[in-house]
């Protein structure tokens, strides 16, 4: 049985959710989107998803009235059509069909165009890669310098997953300047004694709202936190490495550019952060 | 009457022209295009955007069937079917529907997500605002470092051109590590004595068709050109400023970051070069 998803106030099958070929998320890259997770029919993190698409939106004077419960109704909307347990749902809101291609935004009260769909991930709490780690290759950072805003403007992150994949690892660290900034669809961060070190926020990173989460409850637990940049030789040297993103939540990094980290096995603070962040985060799921 | 488009091997009106939520241009910003200017009906510069079109494909691991006398005919029959006379084709080719959203590239075989439209732009050899030239702002280059590969990653161009319009002009430089790259849409140029000077060709900005051209026809015409990036400061003190692109030609630019350039007024090499860019290109316009 195929999806059903959401197309601008409508709820239909997958193969009949379409837009137009002037949109502007197709022609300019003119959208911003997020990703929630699903854990027992629950949306994980909901607030702070509304909070950056909010924020994402008004950096790039985009508007979309639907109200914050009106998203969250589409949210459960969609898990209970799709008997989503665990998974994802995505929501991707561009600048809508100007009615044909120009770089000038198109005039104000054009419709946004508003997408959401769900995806089933039926493991996604309990990842099996969670349990050996991942490996990760080191690549330049091409992507645009306004990172904080969470747009479709995807191609770099996408070739480099495939880059590392061609390399035989899961996911690739981008360095820029000499340090790393972040993963290709996450924030990153090393354990050295102990201290958690992750790079500060600015316009060089996305502000993950999973990282903000999982910082709370990190120093809640007593941790120390310095947030810096590092370099990938630190993260060589470090006792630890793992990233933090919406859908993997917690992961461990045991490879570097084909260099161990410590023992290369899953170390004992990613474990115990991925372990608190479920709890925490499944607590406050809506 | 509405415009006549084509969609992946159909001609159809521009309304029913539509695609999956799940195309990869719209979820990821993964297309390449192209935009070649039409006078008298006849297609400028055919083979050096096909080349280029070509190049972007490659440099993306991105496949598409149609051959080069597929494309012309494409190109011939929509400038047929909506009269047009002087005006525009655009061309996009994205990585297609793979059915779901997915970092890495879908499977091989997945067929592109093809389209075509034209713009009828009535005026487009006679712009009036090739008779006073246009006004530039500067902003930092912002983009992705693979400005070579032509991408619908436009959302940073688009802001600079709404940027511009703001200040009261007509559009933006993008500078880069204090010299300037090029322009939101288009490549740059100083005139300085016998000089022509402009930015070598790198990974730094768009191989221009019309730049490639517009530099053999300036040499036939025994012009001295340099390749080198220049800074902001030396075009508000150079003799011209101009730019090209493929829907402009060859565009004056008068004022640079409030300071005109020279007396303000267009001047000769710019307007000369525009003359012999229309005259050459006619002739091999097909």
């Amino acid at each position: 049985m195929s999806r059903i998803v959401y197309l601008n106030g409508e709820y239909m099958p997958e193969e009949e959710a379409k837009i137009s070929i002037f949109d502007r998320g197709f022609v300019m890259g003119d959208a911003v989107y997020e990703v929630t997770s699903v854990l027992g029919g629950k949306i994980l993190e909901f607030e702070g998803h509304m909070t950056r698409l909010e924020r994402s939106m008004r950096e790039l004077e985009m508007t979309c009235a639907l109200t914050r419960e009106e998203w969250l109704a589409i949210h459960h909307e969609l898990v209970a059509r799709n008997n989503i347990d665990e998974g994802l749902v995505y929501l991707q809101v561009s600048r809508g069909n100007a009615g044909d291609r120009d770089f000038h935004y198109p005039p104000e009260g054009t419709p946004p165009t508003v997408v959401l769909y769900t995806q089933a991930k039926p493991n996604l709490a309990n990842d099996p890669k969670a349990e050996v780690g991942i490996k990760v290759i080191s690549l330049p950072d091409l992507r645009w310098h306004r990172r904080d805003i969470k747009t479709v403007q995807l191609l770099y992150p996408s070739m480099a997953k495939m880059a590392a994949e061609a390399a035989g690892k899961n996911d690739a660290w981008f360095v820029e300047d000499g340090a790393v900034t972040e993963g290709s669809s996450n924030n990153v961060y090393i354990v050295k004694g102990n201290k958690i070190i992750t790079r500060q926020l600015s316009t060089d990173i996305l502000h993950g709202i999973t990282r903000a989460s999982l910082l709370t409850y990190a120093a809640e637990a007593q941790m120390e936190i310095e947030e810096r940049p590092f370099t990938i030789a630190e993260a060589q040297e470090a006792d630890e490495a793992f990233f933090t993103s919406a859908s993997a939540f917690v992961m461990p990094v045991v490879e570097v550019d084909g260099v161990a980290v410590a023992d290369g096995k899953v170390g004992r603070v990613a474990k115990r952060l991925r372990e608190i962040y479920l709890e925490e985060s499944l607590k406050r799921a809506v």
